[in-house]
This record gives C-alpha cells, sequence and structure tokens, in this order.
C-alpha cells in the first residue's frame, strides 16, 4: 500500500562525509554499529544519549514493530495498549522502587509542584490499571497487554548509540495469572515466542539465566547476543551447557544449579530480551486483586517481559557487520533488494535502462516485495560507486543492471546477495526466481 | 495478517459501572466524548492529563496512524523519521522560544545538570538536522520529512479527556524548499492533502486562517471540528463565506480580507490540524542553507504541519456521539463490524448459532474486514443487553443472529447500520452483499 517503489535519490541518508585532514576523536564510546549507522546516514546524534532515526532505519524499526506486534497478539494473544509516559511518583513510592531506581530515573515537575516520572518501565502503571477496577473474576485470565513506546533512563554514560540510549523503543509486556503454576505456563508461552522472533531475526543468540535485582519476582531469562562491545558477563557451563548472567553465580561463586559443576566458559552479551517472574510483588502492594470460582478473593501473580526494540537492530548490525560495511537480518533490513540502473550517457544506457525498469516492474510483483524494492536511481553515478554504497549500506539484495545486462543476446544480471556474501550472474527469469529464493529463505534449487 | 477474527470476551475493556447511589462528580471539566470513552472501557485516567489508552481504542489510533502515514507518503512524498523527545534547551534559546514558551514547557533535568525540554513540537530539532549537514544541493529539494510522536505540554488546566492532554499523540511534518513560492506550492499540496484525509475521516470541518503566534511565520490556516465544547472562537464571514480564527481578527476588528464585509457568524470549533508557513524564521536562526544553481547559499523556507492524532480521533467522537452512545467514523472504528450470536441455551442455540458461525466465515473474507470484525462471544448475557452495548460502543455495523435466523424456511439476520441509524432484515447473501456495500461506501442498489 506504501509505495510500490522507492528512489533513492528522494531518500533523505545524509552520509557521513569525513575529510581526510579530519582529527578523529576519543572513540571510546562508540561502537562499530553506532559508527557505521553515522557513516550511512542511518542515525545522527542529537545530544548526550539522543539520536535522530533517520529514514531508512525508520524502516527497519517498523519492520521490527511489525514482527514483534504480530508475535504478541498471534502466539502470546496479548492485546496492544497505550500506558502514559508521565507516571506519578507516588506510584513508584508505592512499590518501594523511587528511592532504589533514583539515579536513573528522568523526572518532570509540572506546574503544580507534581513530580512525574519518565517511565523507564511500567509495572505500576498496569498495575495499577488493573487495581482500579478489581477485583475482576478469574475468568478473565490469563491477561496480557503490552505496548511498544519509548521509554527513559538517565544513562551515567550513554554508548555505543541505540544501544544505551537516554530514551529507546521498548516493548513491555505485562501478564496476570491467578496462581503461580499459570504464571509459569505463561513465561513459558512467551519464553518460547522470544525463541520464534529470535530465529525470525535470525541473530544468534544465548538464553541465560538472569538476576531479578530491581525487577524483584523469582524467575528470570535474558536473551543475549554474543558480542565483544556487550557489557553482561555470561558464563557458559562447559559441563551441561547452561548459561547464567554473572550476577546470578557471583553473590557467592555458586556452582551451576543443574549440574553443579564449577567450570564456565565466560562470553559477553548484549541483552535484548528478557522475562520476569514478578510474583505478587507489585499485585500485592498496589491491590491488583481477583475473585475465584468460590468467590473469594486472591492476589494476581504478574509476569513482565521487555524487548529492547532499537536496541535489537543496534545489535544486530553490531554481530553482523564488517568494520566497513552495514549487514542486517533480512527481516529488518530497510529494503531487501537494491537495483542498481545503467550510469546517464554509458553506452549500455538504452538497452539495460530498459531492462532495469522491467526487471523493477516484475521483482515489485513478488510476494512479500511490493514495497521493498529500492531504485538507485542516482545515474549520474558509476555503476562502481552505488556499488560499493549498497554494500557498505547492506541491503540484503543488490541487482546490477549494467553491460552485461545490455548484451544483444544474452542479457544478464549481477546478483549480489549480501546475507551470504556471494555473487553470481543470471538471465532474467533465473534473476527473478533466485530473488524470491533468497527473500523466502528457500533451498538452492539444483 | 493480525488474527482473523476477534472475540470480545478476551478484549481488555473494563466498562465503568456507576453504582446508583454514586455522588457525580463535577463534572465541568469534562466533555461527553470524554464521559462516553471512559464509560465504555477505551480509556481510562491515570493522572491529571494523562490517560491510559485501552486496547478498543488502541486499535483506532492505529487506523488514524496509518491513515496519515499513507496520506503522507503517497501524497505529500514525504518521509517519515523520529526526532528525540528529549530536546536541549539550548536549542530552544537559539531560536528565541524558551522563554516564550515556558510556562506550557515540560522539563527534565538529567544527572550531569543539563536542561532538557519534552518536545511539544520540533521545529528547532528538524532544522538543527538539516543545518548540521548543510549547505545541501538544491536539486535535494523540496525536502519533506515527518514523525508520529508523543508529545508533552504543561497544561495549566488539562481537560476534555484525550483532547487537551499533558501528552498527545501527534503527526508533525517539517518541510524545507530553496525559495517562498515553492514553500507556498508544498503549502498548498499539503492543505490538499489535509482535505483528502477530512474527507476520508468525513466529519465535517471548517478551514480557518489561523494565527501564526508562538509559532512565527506568514501564513497560517487551521482545521476544525464545529462543537460546543470547541476552544477556539471562529468567525465565518456571511458574504463570502471565509473563514478566521478570532484571534487573526480581534486585534484591531479587522474586516473580512477578501470581500471587506464586517458581518460574522460565530462558531465554536475543536482544532484538529494545523498548517503554517514558517518562512525562514528557524532556518535563519539554526542555519538550514542550500546551494543554488550557481553555488551561492541561500536561506532554506520552511512549513511545519501538524495533526493531533489522539485529539482527532476524540473530536471525532464528540461530533458524531449521542449523549449515550458513541459513533464512531467508519475509517477509525475499533471494529467495522460487529455481530451477536444466539443466547447460550436458547432455543434458537443450535440453528443460528451454527449460521452464526457460516456468516462470521464469510464476512472475514470480504476484502478489507480480514481482520475488522468482532464476535461478541459473551453467549451466557442476552441478545438484547448484548445489542445494547454494541450500540453504545457504536461498532458501525452490528449484525444480529438471533430467532429470526433459526426460521426453518427463511433464515434472516438483523443488521444494524449505526453510520445511518437503519435497521433491515436480510436473507444471508443480501447480508453480505450489505455489509460489503456499506464498508466500501457504495450507493444501495435498487
Amino acid at each position: 500500500m506504501i509505495g510500490k517503489m522507492h528512489r533513492l535519490s528522494k531518500i533523505f541518508q545524509p552520509s557521513l562525509v569525513i575529510p581526510k585532514s579530519a582529527v578523529i576523536k576519543n572513540q571510546d564510546t562508540t561502537s562499530k554499529s553506532q559508527r557505521l549507522m553515522l557513516d550511512q546516514g542511518l542515525i545522527r546524534q542529537a545530544g548526550n544519549g539522543t539520536f535522530y532515526i533517520l529514514p531508512l532505519l525508520q524502516r527497519s524499526l517498523q519492520k521490527a514493530v511489525a514482527l514483534v506486534d504480530f508475535q504478541m497478539q498471534q502466539h502470546v494473544g496479548a492485546e496492544k495498549l497505550t500506558l502514559p509516559t508521565l507516571i506519578s511518583s507516588n506510584l513508584w513510592r508505592k512499590s518501594g522502587r523511587l528511592e532504589l531506581a533514583d539515579a536513573e530515573l528522568m523526572k518532570t515537575i509540572d506546574r503544580h509542584g507534581k513530580t512525574l516520572i519518565l517511565g523507564p518501565t511500567h509495572e505500576e502503571s498496569i498495575t495499577t490499571l488493573i487495581a482500579a477496577i478489581s477485583p475482576v473474576s478469574y475468568r478473565q485470565f490469563p491477561l496480557r497487554l503490552y505496548q511498544i513506546s519509548t521509554k527513559f533512563r538517565d544513562e551515567m554514560k550513554p554508548r555505543f548509540g541505540l544501544m544505551r540510549a537516554k530514551e529507546f523503543l521498548m516493548k513491555d509486556l505485562y501478564t496476570f495469572d491467578i496462581d503461580l503454576k499459570e504464571a509459569h505456563k505463561t513465561y513459558e508461552l512467551i519464553n518460547d515466542t522470544y525463541r520464534q522472533l529470535l530465529e525470525v531475526i535470525g541473530v544468534p543468540y544465548v538464553k541465560v539465566r538472569g538476576d531479578t535485582g530491581l525487577m524483584g519476582g523469582s524467575t528470570s531469562h535474558e536473551y543475549h547476543f554474543l558480542s565483544e562491545v556487550g557489557e553482561d558477563q555470561l558464563m557458559h557451563c562447559s559441563t551441561c551447557g547452561l548459561s547464567y548472567n554473572l550476577e546470578v553465580l557471583s553473590e557467592q561463586k555458586k556452582p551451576c544449579e543443574r549440574c553443579n559443576n564449577k567450570n564456565f566458559s565466560k562470553q559477553t552479551g548484549i541483552e535484548v530480551a528478557h522475562a520476569f517472574i514478578l510474583e505478587d510483588k507489585y499485585s500485592k502492594a498496589l491491590g491488583a486483586r481477583f475473585l475465584d470460582q468460590t468467590g473469594k478473593p486472591g492476589v494476581l501473580q504478574m509476569g513482565c517481559y521487555g524487548i529492547g526494540i532499537t536496541r535489537l537492530i543496534a545489535a544486530s548490525i553490531e554481530v553482523q557487520s564488517s568494520e566497513t560495511d552495514i549487514r542486517w537480518p533480512l527481516a529488518i533490513a530497510p529494503f531487501k533488494v537494491c537495483v542498481i540502473p545503467p550510469k546517464e550517457g554509458s553506452k549500455e544506457e538504452t538497452v539495460a535502462g530498459a531492462w532495469a525498469e522491467k526487471l523493477l516492474h516484475e521483482v515489485c510483483k513478488i510476494p512479500g516485495l511490493e514495497s521493498d524494492v529500492l531504485v538507485d536511481d542516482r545515474n549520474s553515478m558509476t555503476i562502481g560507486r552505488r556499488l560499493m554504497e549498497a554494500k557498505k549500506t547492506g541491503y540484503p539484495i543488490v541487482i546490477v543492471v549494467g553491460t552485461k545486462a545490455a548484451s544483444e543476446s544474452n542479457e544478464l544480471f549481477e546478483i549480489y546477495n549480501q546475507l551470504q556474501e556471494t555473487q553470481i550472474v543470471l538471465g532474467f527469469n533465473e534473476t527473478l526466481l533466485e530473488i524470491d529464493r533468497i527473500c523466502h529463505n528457500r533451498k538452492k534449487m539444483k
């Protein structure tokens, strides 16, 4: 629906051109992904820990949001809503978190002198909502409510671009069950959904036992992408393979809870998602209750489940890219296909240009690609220059329609599969089949 | 993609049940739409001027966002991005708005003592972004960038629910042109797009000359829904029909600029959208420049164009609803169709229940309705009770499958068209045709 074909010349993508004589500033708080995203015009820095998300990255963001929406609604049966960003500090006082979290809370005082927190997470808010209509009949449960919204944290030292910023886009799901057994069933379902979601993204991840920390509750798991810029220390049991966040073990140098082994291999990870069973910490403090079958009131058992959407994208780029070229998971690339037509005024312009038009027309008809094809129509630039840029920006599939497509007897198209880093030359129909195959993760035909 | 059919029993919609003995609080800061939205479980109040947006209303919100995205991308050729919520107060000092807007600005101070504004609008931010890459070649223009994000305003007296809240969802589009003539062309295009968008919404509106006020610039138009709770005084020229915001005329009791008449009829309106030509107010102060064809630098001419998304929805409900029943524009109703199957244990349950299933199956196949059909499966409630609730919540089309559908020879379905407030009884195939007709705004067949 949103536009059949997109022209790169019309996209606002201010690439960073670093003059050769430039003095490079101290880079210790930047990461590869941050540098690549700045260089390729995906983000611009606005302030310390705040960023402009530019149109290409905005597309990735919306794809990630759509993926998460789908998983939440179809697999978890969760309903989407919006909780206010501004939260009364009184609510956090009731839960006991106001002082504990103080250093990282951003606050504002309104004209009536009331202190409001810019929500970093919303357990208090959602529990208050349920408490306001409590007690609810047991028939209404399980209840699963989520939002995708901007969250705020007053980081001591914002760093690594979107990975640790003052404001970030996050999905937070809250669940309510009538007892702990049901809460654990919900927990399994959502962990299974996270597995499915991360498999669709396709970046290798580890699931580790996490510390419940400030969140409270009993059980927690985290999902990490392994990376040297990761800020979490992970411990992988060399006997049974169970993994832990170091925080869980370090308290008393605990052994592996499954096999009692004490030998661990160390890894560092970027946390992209987490799951907590909160038990009744918030529901008790704030009065979220239900009525059981006999009409007796009980306290609800809660869970909370976050996915850092902006962080997930940045971490994917961090893990998959080279020092010079961005590589995206296919599912969240800004565009799946980039077509490069011949240079203006070249001798192949007429013939290859016509083939490029024909190809674009057909590629847009491949199911799922209606709105996912970009043409680099900056035709005053050579094919080589545009190909180099397409490799840097990292569109999963780049098709060059150049001299080989101007052959009279046998027009050929160059296909760069940047997911596999392979390159192949094919005829018109085979090119369409190959694009379709790559986009739908099908095996190569023999 | 998101679920073929939705069950009302699974939707979190905590309706407000007011005990008969309740003392009704002072209602002077509430409006009809706010009361109806609270009563029907679309919103809940969180604090003074902050609200929970519950699942049914969240659906409307997403439909409105999709409509605006479509108009911005397809008709305006605008690109979507995200500007940070937290804005350095220095930026607003440069534009001269920091002191002027102070009373309504919400601010936070980070741990390093830096004052950050919670953006109510983003002229300074977008202009700084363009300035950072200035001067840009004239070839890159017109440039049209927009976002849809939560904005903040420290209202003296938040009121009328989502119509004047401390935080609200808003679309803000910013345009950059190389001269004023081009900026006016852009202005015409976007005003035309607003006309199209408001025609799709279908609520009658008036376009009036607006005051440029705090925004600055030269030309401004506002779009209003007429309503007695509207906070803007509008003046309608009784000779030529041109309309004004009173602010424009009152300075010196000016006559109509087109016909010089001084007779106006008064109206009150809710502003749902506005358009401004900003000229070079921000681009000059913040240094957003371009290079013309001769390589000479020039200052960019800007425009800004807002639509209050949450306000648009609330205002639509305000204008179209009765005192007891919500009425939605078809395009942004949470669900277009609600089907009510027979009551559990009734004598028509088996036969009519089978017809309800068959109907649901077929209605979901009507193009555009795949994910827009709700079944009120709270079958322990009578049809009458559920019909009354469906009328209150205001789904545009309600289909009752009751005793008339259990007739052996001639099964019939009751169709309540809540857009027209009509009611008709039809056979199976005719019911499907009628639903399709209403949803696609086609004329009735003879």
